[in-house]
């Protein structure tokens, strides 16, 4: 934290840093030279709050732990999936608590290629006490976007940035702070950050700061670094976010915000092949009587006395409606897979049990000759086993897709039922009986049915 | 919800229930028998939620949700897994939200004669709005335990009541009321239940109430049960729930509780193979001025302004450290069995390639006798491929095992030392710099390290 400052003397100035490392080892140019220049910064500079994805391996991890002992003490590495979630978290104040979401949908595992599905992908979260403040740090990665035109992962980044606001919606309610940092994946206009951003009511530290020193349109994925083998264009892609809110008893804002710049003075490469944030978070108490007294404080549309306009719960029911239709392309898709996966289980075994018909007349037959030479037969055999196996393993992948996929949409289905009604300015309330609060607020009969 | 009552004219009362309907299709003994009374006995009684268990066909909730469209209007089923989670709600009063964590640890997926693998377990939970009241239900489903003597599970259901207590406490913060029900596979006293009851503050209706009726000692597993093949001992065991809390703004008592008693009238067999759980609670709220200044509400031990005692702080450090042990336990197990699966499949590995290479002798000596009837050498061939695909897949299993449960183990070491420092009577402070609320807490400097 900086020093008091003579306009706000009361204020408390957090800086919050985020970096998509590009940590895998062996495999990432320069990878053990770019974290050793990662843990130089990150031990000079004075951040509060560091979040970092693509930490790939522990050891790495530790290794910055090391160094960062005196200026970052607090630590905390998100374990997950197979390789780990990438997900790592540093800070100044101690970490009181942790807590990890991992998302129901990431990726294929037989995309090896990509990978993601092994990294067991996840929002990370740490509470922090600063001061009086309880402060709620998320940090996480959402799935790649491998292709813009032909996005396949489209519908698992939309399900992932769904369960990442519900997640942050319903884990917040205590905190005076919340801080998201991360790889998002997704373009500032795109339907999971439109999502994120408006059912979380997260604003975005880009959009908000005075103060910007950085790439042109806030790029964090630029064609300048040479790391950068994805071939971004000219302008660069913003994909990597610090989003932030406060709440009924703290007033946030954020004062500048910088990135890096596709190179670093004395160093023949960047930091990652992401550039890297930094937020300057201003921090005013409300004073104690600004606290409402339902102790709402920003759970969306669905706290209580929220006072919404219209136009934003329009705005939401949009947006949800259209990651519905995302989903539900999603599952059309996982369907039809599915389907294809069984109809060629069905064969295999179906060739299987012919070969085996086929093998046995001769041997019933005593000493016959058998009507396959010997290498082809079991060939054949070995081979519809494993279609058999494969076919067998990605029916219960695909099964899996499609429960996750039909719950998200349930849950987005049920979201809209919700919002439309607040929005035909019904008051969502319980059939009949005797309430708990002021008489008055009866939900007409027979006005909504059952959400289905 | 019952009529008010002349003693507590402004109170409200809910009626939950909640039954694991052991709903197997084709396999569990009259289960469509006994839907239709589980149907029946929901549409005649006037309850306001009801958490099931175990419905692992969705066809059959279906079937439920038509058959109280009337009484019991709203309902969502958890989709999660192959098979689905099981868990299912339904509701006279509207569903606002559901949200879903699923467990990141569950058994094992080759235990098909267990097959809980299959199910994804999960907890579900519903956010509903009683009149003024944000209630928040929870419905969960614990791994099942075969054995109480060698229970291999117990490190996974161990995690599962730690996941469970850390979404219940993060997840409730804006509720004036929580409810948690389902079959937890757990004794009153095992760890699991003392870590959910403890650390999420839950209160068990058994113990609370001052009406009970039921089965001897509170049974959910009963030996009169003629459905129950598992030959609970004689008096029965208590492994089903009701847990609930209310909040700051609101008072919540148990006023009555029952269960079924292993028979039901006019039927041949009773509903499942547990017993069915109903618990009556009174509402009562707390005058507004009764809110607590920073709005905390027994979000465990680490809310602002909690006033848990030292010697509920110090049962908190026990369990949790208990519940470390257990995992530690599990993890070294996991460990082992990851080695075996890397060993068993190099070694698999390296038969292949002998294999091959005694093929490739003759064969490189054009036309030399075969050293290998082909029947053998194929058959032999196809076992070790058969051997690494298996060794492989249980590598990566286990290897998210691991990871699983060493994410749990930070976790508790983290919260353990948290509660320790608290005990020890440190106020959990950031180190050294400007602070938003009034001095005086400065944490001593180097008296506590980083948590590791």
């Amino acid at each position: 934290m900086s020093t008091p400052d003579p306009v706000h003397p009361t204020s408390v100035r957090l800086r919050v840093f985020s970096l998509n490392c590009w940590g895998i080892r062996y495999l990432s140019k320069h990878c053990a030279r770019r974290y050793a220049m990662i843990g130089d910064l990150l031990a000079k500079e004075q951040y509060d709050v560091v979040l970092l994805q693509e930490v790939w391996s522990e050891k790495d991890f530790d290794a910055l732990r090391k160094k960062l002992a005196s200026s970052l003490p607090f630590g905390h590495y998100f374990k997950s999936g197979v390789i780990g979630s990438g997900l790592a978290i540093f800070s100044k104040h101690r970490i009181q608590d942790t807590f990890r979401y991992r998302y129901s949908l990431n990726g294929y595992p037989y995309m090896l290629n990509h990978g993601d599905w092994f990294g067991g992908k996840a929002v990370g979260m740490a509470v922090l006490n600063i001061g009086d403040t309880t402060a709620h740090f998320y940090v996480t990665h959402l799935h790649a976007e491998y292709s813009r035109e032909k996005d396949s992962y489209l519908p698992h980044r939309v399900v992932q940035a769904w369960e990442l606001q519900h997640f942050i919606r319903y884990t917040s309610a205590e905190a005076d702070l919340v801080v998201l940092a991360g790889d998002f994946n997704m373009h500032p206009t795109d339907l999971g950050t439109r999502l994120l951003r408006t059912y979380a009511d997260l604003r975005d530290a880009y959009v908000e700061t005075p103060k910007f020193d950085g790439c042109e349109d806030g790029g964090t994925m630029i064609a300048e670094n040479p790391n950068n083998d994805m071939a971004p264009p000219e302008k660069g892609l913003r994909i990597d976010y610090i989003l932030f809110k406060g709440s009924s008893r703290l007033e946030l804002h954020c004062e500048s915000m910088s990135t890096t710049k596709g190179s670093v003075p004395d160093h023949a490469f960047p930091y990652s092949d992401h550039e890297a944030l930094t937020a300057e978070l201003r921090l005013d108490r409300v004073p104690q009587d600004g606290v409402s007294q339902d102790g709402s404080k920003g759970m969306g549309p669905l706290a209580r006395g929220s006072d919404r306009t219209a136009a934003k719960l329009a705005e939401l029911v949009d947006i949800v409606t259209e990651a519905r239709t995302e989903v539900k392309v999603g599952l059309h898709c996982a369907q039809g897979m599915c389907y294809t996966a069984a109809r060629t289980g069905v064969m295999g075994l179906v060739l299987l049990l012919l070969e085996l018909a086929i093998a046995a007349v001769p041997w019933l037959a005593l000493g016959a000759p058998g009507p396959f030479p010997s290498v082809s037969f079991y060939l054949l055999g070995a081979l519809c086993f494993l279609i058999l196996l494969t076919t067998a393993l990605l029916y219960l992948f695909y099964t899996m897709e499609i429960k996750s996929l039909q719950e998200a949409e349930d849950q987005m289905r049920q979201a809209v039922g919700c919002l439309q009604e607040r929005l035909r300015g019904f008051p969502l309330a319980s059939p009949g009986p005797p309430r708990l609060g002021p008489p008055g607020k009866e939900r007409r009969p027979g006005g909504v049915g059952p959400e289905e």
